[in-house]
């Protein structure tokens, strides 16, 4: 069985994010959704939240899973049996910084990462830059599931503090 | 009437600044500097402090004027009759983060955002480095309008504590 | 009045360059696309060709027309009284040889060159892909109008050898 | 089956490109390296020296092929039940170009392209500059398979004019 | 004389740092390792805790000093009589903000940069990267001298909060 | 003695490589401005032609003297004892490529190649830039030495093909 992980903060998951599970799972046998817990900055989302909206956006994906982890990428992997990491890249200035950790990744623990070139209609959906336009009211239905914009409206219509994120 | 903007955070407005004003004033019948207030961070100076430098330095141009604004940019276009958003660009890796916001703003609100090049004397300078080096006392000239050199020095001469920046 | 225009080899015009064509035409009052004359290297059309196909496509844009030139582009837009360049810019990649050419035209003749970028769904498209996608009987109807779709099918369809391009 | 393709003009093959057609045999049932004949330019070696010398260093991977083809990458994937292209990516700046080429891939004929990063050991190896160093005599020894390197000393011993490539 | 310095953070220095300071050191007279001294970002280590291990790493170079700065560089290399800084470059993308930050050194004070290649093998190491790998119990051994690799698994043992880096 | 080398093919010489080789002088006990000898390649001045426009524009220089050289660039290193290639670089991109011949020198000969950022001002100028600005009769002067103004001037005022180059 070949499984691969398709890592990210998922603060929330977008179109783009999507597209890429979404052919990932064509291509292996399983892929693992896995948010990265990172206790240093607290997002728009909570972990759980972005777990919830993942595992709803996901489920026509029969082979697709949802995870958290918190540590090290190869780590997450040799406890999950996945022999690859798949990347969604938007724009060559991503890729030095992704050549980086993936080299890392792979002397670490002989983990393969593959880079996978996002659609080109994605290429400007970041999740700052989604949630920075739903924060001021803008439309952002283009570029996120529908759960993901109604949750977000609602997050930003509610009194939390924007500014937070 | 063609009226295009100009956005930044102008903390200070520097050289470069204000030769991308200078030509955009020449293409369009009115050019809109834009300050944008970003309630998350705090600049060296105001934002009212940042308006009064811009006015002061663009007064030469008949058909700019000085303006801030928050939230979304391509609201403010549309509240102000803005077809256009003009940005200096001074090296390629600005590029892709800039391509980015554009493809949103032109997605959101049909602006158009036109990138014109730097002139290459002023593509080492930015806001963020003039204000490190005025810091430290060294002289940024070269690099801004008197009179945000003065202010630069009078500020970081004062009790202010720099670090804030 | 301010003319503005859009330089190239068009051999052949894409959807891509239409996008920027088409932009331009409401930002400016006059748009001329130029096609460059380049005696040192034969093109899969010859310039007269790549004429008529750019006036058939920009047909609908009332204040655009199409012309060639030889020589600077300075000179040719001194000539014409064209006061900006405007170029569309797909990828980050693209640009530090752009703003090269941009700083020189502007030292040369004072001409101006304003970057659009381009249409994401055409960030992927050029005239030298489509002319090797076309040759091998690649569907390229997504990529270019249809008259251009048609020409590359009986140019490449003919004995005509395609190495040439 | 799995089975995917590494296609390049292989003139010749270095560590670089069987470091990453090892790294692909691991994830794929089958991996074909596929060189593209391309009539418009000769090679330092023919299309069947250069099959010839790949055969012979991928002889150790027993899911390996070597192959040869003409024309659209797509066409030949479809022809041979291919759905993945696997590249060795170096560095960032080859990144807006191989982007571009995997768009019209996957649009084309709906097969995605996977980018591994190149080992850093390998980094700023080339076939081109490979046979540039080979030419004056340069010692290529630590970049290319011993088969190579001896084929290149000879080539290049013999009357051949080196300049060809 | 001549007596260049190679400027930055090295919290904790690497490999990659290493193997500039030593070639550096056969191209100048004398080279002076500086640590930025930066009170608006705490480290991993303190300044002092830096040099100590800087000193005893690069104490096999005769002509290597260690020593440490606030402030602008050029003053620095003024009150040291330093006409050259000596930075590693990893990847093309650190370019654009290093080149930035040498023309704005050459023009305040006259002093030249040069930029020297990073060892491919260390192209994907940062002092970043190291300590993220270190505070989760990656094995950092190949990337870092003994020392730091020693220094940073007992920091993270002991019960100091990692989260502050 | 230190001694560096200024490699290049110089066809011709601009202020941007004149400014290089004057900074780089000062740096080292002596210079060699290098003409790469291209027998594949054509260019509009014969070496001889450049090694005089060389000559005369770096007379200024006490310890600058002018070459040409065929083959590998360490070659011609050992046999001039030079220890260090200086190379000016104007724009990131220009660094995939220089990363690459960089790593490849330093492991075929241990000569090091230190990169200087060239001034902002030549940061658009290219011979090949000027070459063609100059077929056309565009005003060079501000970008090239006097001298290498009226040997363009004549070149392409006299019957010779510009075509050529």
């Amino acid at each position: 069985m070949r499984r691969a992980v398709c890592p990210g903060s998922f603060d929330p998951v977008t179109n783009g994010h999507l597209d890429i599970v979404g052919r990932a799972s064509k291509m292996f046998d399983e892929v693992v959704v896995a948010v990265l817990i990172n206790q240093s900055k607290a997002g728009l989302f909570t972990v759980d939240e972005r777990l919830e909206m993942l595992a709803e956006v996901t489920a026509p994906y029969a082979n697709v899973r949802v995870d958290a982890f918190q540590g090290l990428l190869v780590d997450f992997c040799h406890a999950n049996e996945i022999t690859a990491i798949v990347k969604g890249v938007r724009v060559a200035s991503d890729f030095d910084y992704e050549l980086q950790m993936a080299q890392m990744n792979l002397g670490l623990g002989g983990i393969e990462t593959l880079f996978m070139p996002t659609n080109p209609k994605f290429s400007f959906v970041s999740s700052s830059l989604i949630k920075e336009v739903a924060k001021w009211g803008g439309d952002v239905s283009p570029h996120v599931p529908d759960l993901v914009a109604n949750r977000l409206q609602e997050r930003f219509a509610s009194g939390r503090d924007p500014s937070r994120n």
